[in-house]
């Protein structure tokens, strides 16, 4: 009888670490196991992952900011000629604008879900929704960057074998602004990419 | 005391439950419990990932191979003139082939963990070294089917007021073959996209 009596003292915790593991009451099981366990881990990652959203949200609206507002007039020796680079003159830069924006606005969506993940560490619902919009935005930000990029190079540099002309010696502002945006965008998928490394590391049994 | 009894024949089953959420004899418990559990949805996603990376290798490999062989040679009415379309005359589409090309390597050595993660469902050390990479590949293929894309769109179309011409009417055949190459870079894309939900879904604990 004794040896059932050690066993149900035992039994006694077991409930609550499987609550634990589960949705709800992981808050105040983690408080009571103090910062041990991979609660405390968890609630860490989550902290970052609300910092690095801020940083990527600071990227990615830079990008949009700065390519959408690009714009310069020449005006040459007459009136008669007048020549103007904006970005929408290349579907590249609007589609840029567009993934750029649209990573900027799920973003500040994210952030919630963020906070929620925050308080409750050990959800797993939460983390899977933001592992699958995280690894979308990086493949949507970095076809937006990989495009820009094509284009801003070709600015830059022309290309002889095709005749395309470089026009950076003309507008040169208009391409230093549209460089900028392009590294801000990469710095955007870079963080997102470390989004899911977060999630990834969340979501692991520990 | 018959409240006792009762408690401990439900402990006895929460050691073996935790063992399975372990990453030693996983395989073990999971046979014993048949095909209920976590354990055999996390063996078919194990599955669908193998199915899928050979996908995505025949995507990533024929978008290298279409690419890096496009080649188009053009003969004018005299012999002192010849105009020639190669991927390399295009730093975009030189990014994209070393891309697309890195993204098929590593689908290649990334099929024995595949295997690995067949025969060990439950194991979380190769699914995060997966999804790590993985989403590495998203960012990398996304960037230069995006970089191509620009370039192709810029081929067919040209751009009127950067004075930048379509080229695809004299040079159709590389235009087709170069178009063909972004598609399936596209696809392949899309599938490591998939490659990471599948990771995250085999990470989350059930």
């Amino acid at each position: 009888m004794s040896h059932h009596h050690e066993s149900s003292t035992i039994n006694i915790q077991e409930p609550i670490k499987s609550e634990a593991r589960g949705k709800f009451g992981a808050m105040k099981v983690v408080k009571a196991m103090g910062s041990s366990g991979g609660g405390a881990l968890k609630r860490g990652l989550a902290i970052f992952d609300f910092i690095l959203r801020l940083a990527a949200l600071a990227a990615a609206l830079g990008a949009t900011i700065a390519m959408g507002t690009s714009d310069q007039t020449l005006n040459f020796f007459t009136q008669f000629f007048q020549f103007r680079a904006r970005y929408d003159d290349l579907p590249a830069f609007s589609f840029f604008v567009a993934a750029n924006a649209v990573a900027s606005g799920y973003l500040v969506l994210s952030l919630p879900f963020s906070i929620v993940s925050i308080v409750r560490p050990q959800a797993s619902g939460v983390r899977m929704l933001l592992i699958i919009f995280d690894t979308i935005a990086v493949a949507l930000i970095s076809a937006g960057a990989g495009a820009a990029a094509a284009i801003v190079y070709l600015a830059h540099k022309g290309n002889n074998k095709i005749n395309w002309a470089a026009i950076c010696q003309q507008f040169g502002s208009f391409c230093e602004r549209v460089s900028g945006a392009v590294v801000a965008s990469f710095i955007a998928a870079f963080i997102f990419i470390l989004l899911v490394f977060i999630s990834a590391a969340s979501l692991k049994k520990n």
